[in-house]
């Protein structure tokens, strides 16, 4: 990028929205990956019009454009490989429109923070379900970019499952709307629908309409312990198939137990083979109760030693912080953590932890693992030690297997982190040279001349 | 097409699977829209690897194919309007290939009849909620393809909610899967999601995942009579937004109440202004109180002069028949029907319903109207006499106008049925020319020779 383009910029957003000093570049060069890559400039649109003449101004001059929320992307779809500016939605385009209690949804620019959307809603009496664990920071734009998932997956769905409509900028400056304000629509092709989970590679994403849902009065949260990972993983499938729907229905493992506990001392069961945590909640106190004691039933039926209810604020707190602390504990056993977040249908579970521990045998690597068990999705942590690159290299050959058994078992390379450059070389183990051209082709159409966050998702 | 053609497609599929005869170019020129435009010839695929060489030869000789299921879209989806070959599916692709109790969910094949999957598994204790009006033959394939609604969709949502993959055979006879029987996956952009609801237009769809739920154990129907409309749309909205989640709610009003109590002289409020009809379900006894009290208050809150309730299948069918047989007892209006299915934010019902009524009178037309208030979606019936070409040409400017206003309130042209032919003239009334090019460079992506069910939704 020269100074003319520097220039032109600046005369669409303002000199305070346009920079290209080093203290910028720096501090948009890198995402939750830790990976650097730096920008040639930062610009920080003021609203859509902004993007619209950004995007097509770069479009003409074949400048790529790295759309950012907050950075906190697992898979470094916010990085600027190339290059090209950084498109940085926080700063400015993080208000909520509306809050529409008759139609229960909202209108809400990308930047808007999940934690803060969250709160403003349940303000008025209403509940906004995607909960990624990044909830404080990440933005709706980014949680719909990567089509986000959270705790309350189980039951309620991820951030596909409340986007009722979209507006964006094509690549060509163009703006479109996709969806509607309404519950049902089958006008055109479903736009909205292809952009989420885009990870910036299609159009920029300017508001979003999210559904809403009235929140439930009432809330329980249980535990159960299990002598085996194996017991705990069917407990898991056949609860939810005996018709409860639990909000949540987390586990960890007994390496994530055993760092939580040694960095914690929270008295958790060291012994266990698994812990299962659970969430349901109601408006009334017969559905609770039906529910967790289906629950405790299944669980009991399935090996478990030992069931504890939690009903109170503090209560609950605590039963949920073995799992809320596990992805820092388990840096105990190792500098480098390669985290990934494979899915498999549920009763492919205990297959699928079976085969995990294998891979950590044969590789001797030590491969703690917890996640969102009700939607079957496992965070597989192989934990090495980071200076060495013989450990490096066993870890990245230990997650190869780990991918391949995922996609043997009809999973899928990720479940909710997307693929971004982090995963890129693993897309031919789960798609087909037609598959992944139909995917080059779709890029195509939205980006002919590959100006938005090219060289990603392996396409 | 000719003899050659007709020779190679007999060569792939069998003899007794290509016709071209006149009895079967005439039995499979029209659908539910009564348009007629016969085909060249009739194919009946045994499996996919028939449809991707159809496909592959098709797209090598530039024919045209027109994929069908039962031929009951409202729109023309179905219709053959440039010749070439129907691909009809419901002969030979028509069997469940899995119902899986441990995951939820079934793989069917395209040709699947709606209500005999839904039987299909209520025998083991399994749910498909997606219940359109033409449960009795519409086919599964037909239904993503439209991604149908139905009467249970306030509460549980349309087809595209339960849709978790596909397999589909590309223009080209290349084979793609899309989606996972994971109930998370984010690798790779969302192509099920886009077939869903493209009408044939993209890719010929031969498989289908459909997730499934628990089927509640118990039900209760209710009725409320309303001295006007806009007292029962003002119900609908605030019932939604205070928190219960009926599985239903549909009204009738005025003029579809007498139609019916013409014909079936069932005693109902023939002066009301509308009626709502709602169902809740679960399974616990105070839930559905719980549901049915709330609805009850809100009713009588907005007007209800009277509210019934009915619990035993023979009471709860009796509450239902109205709404059931509203559509085909209409017809005391007028010989020909121009039935839309426009959906609104369900805000705006009451408005909706006062601008129509003011429409109706512009022209002096009567409008009949119905349906899925419960998520904002009424069908429009503008009865004329089919035989008069000034009446037909009256109605035509009204449908045109009730268009425009539903556009206006936020809503869309289809809640359900699709844009086919019959809806492609209004296509520009909802989208601007970007949004129309997307739509055509999607379809160029999928479908570059343009042989694949063209000439559809105003491309
Ligand atoms: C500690 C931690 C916990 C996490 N927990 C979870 C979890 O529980 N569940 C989960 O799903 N993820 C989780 N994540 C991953 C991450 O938070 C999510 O992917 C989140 O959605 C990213 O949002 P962001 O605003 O940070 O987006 P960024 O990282 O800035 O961007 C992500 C992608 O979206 C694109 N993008 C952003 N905004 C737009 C826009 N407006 N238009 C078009 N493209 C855009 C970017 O180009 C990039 O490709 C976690 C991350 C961390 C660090
Ligand atoms: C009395 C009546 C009541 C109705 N009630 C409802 C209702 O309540 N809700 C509702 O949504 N609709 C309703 N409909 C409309 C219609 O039934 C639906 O649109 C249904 O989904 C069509 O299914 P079908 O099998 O008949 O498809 P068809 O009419 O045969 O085809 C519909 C479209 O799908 C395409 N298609 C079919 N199969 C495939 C495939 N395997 N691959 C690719 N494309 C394919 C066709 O090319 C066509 O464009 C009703 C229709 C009637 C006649």
């Amino acid at each position: 990028m020269n100074e003319q383009h520097i220039k032109a910029l600046k005369a669409i957003v303002g000199e305070e929205n346009c920079y290209d000093d080093i203290a910028h570049k720096l501090a948009y060069s890198y995402d939750a990956t830790r990976n650097r890559y730096e920008p040639d400039a930062v610009i920080f649109p003021r609203d859509e019009q902004d993007v619209s003449q950004i995007l097509a101004y770069c479009n003409t001059h074949r400048i790529t454009i790295t759309p950012r929320g907050a950075g906190s992307g697992f898979t470094g779809g916010a990085l600027p490989i190339n290059g090209g500016i950084i498109l940085a939605l926080e700063k400015h385009m993080n208000k909520i429109l509306e809050i529409d209690m008759e139609n229960m949804l909202a209108r809400v620019q990308p930047g808007v923070v999940n934690k803060k959307f969250q709160q403003a809603v349940e303000e008025v009496g209403l509940f906004y379900p995607p909960d990624p664990a990044s909830e404080e920071y990440s933005t709706l734009g980014g949680n719909v970019s990567e089509n986000a998932g959270g705790m309350r997956a189980a039951k309620y769905g991820i951030t596909k499952d409340f986007v009722m409509a979209l507006r964006a900028v094509l690549p060509s400056g163009e703006i479109i709307r996709a969806g509607k304000k309404t519950i049902k629509d089958v006008a055109g092709y479903n736009v909205a629908g292809i952009l989420i989970a885009s990870e910036g590679t299609l159009a920029v994403i300017t508001e979003i309409t999210l559904k809403l849902l009235s929140k439930p009065k009432l809330r329980q949260s249980a535990m159960g312990v299990f002598p085996t990972i194996q017991a705990a993983m069917n407990a898991v499938y056949k609860t939810m198939s005996a018709g409860v729907t639990p909000v949540a229905m987390e586990f960890l493992d007994n390496l994530s137990i055993r760092a939580v506990e040694e960095r914690f001392h929270k008295g958790l069961p060291k012994n266990a083979g698994a812990i299962l945590i659970t969430d349901v909640d109601g408006n009334l106190p017969e559905e609770i109760d039906y529910a967790i004691n289906k629950i405790q039933e299944k669980f009991y039926e399935n090996g478990c030693t030992e069931f504890k209810k939690a009903t109170t604020d503090s209560e609950i707190a605590d039963l949920w912080f073995a799992r809320r602390n596990a992805s820092q504990s388990i840096t105990i056993y190792g500098s480098k953590k390669l985290n990934e977040d494979i899915t498999v249908p549920r009763s492919k579970l205990p297959e699928l932890l079976e085969r995990i521990e294998q891979i950590a045998q044969k590789y001797s690597v030590v491969v703690p693992c917890f996640g969102h068990t009700g939607d079957g999705n496992v965070h597989t942590n192989v934990m090495v030690d980071g200076n060495d690159p013989k450990e490096l290299e066993k870890g990245h050959l230990a997650i190869t297997e780990i991918f391949k058994v995922a996609i043997e078992l009809g999973g899928t390379l990720s479940g909710e982190h997307g693929i971004g450059i982090a995963k890129a070389p693993f897309m031919p183990l789960a798609f087909n040279e037609s598959e992944m051209n139909l995917f080059r082709a779709i890029k195509k159409a939205f980006d002919p001349n590959n100006i938005l966050n090219g060289g990603k998702m392996g396409l």
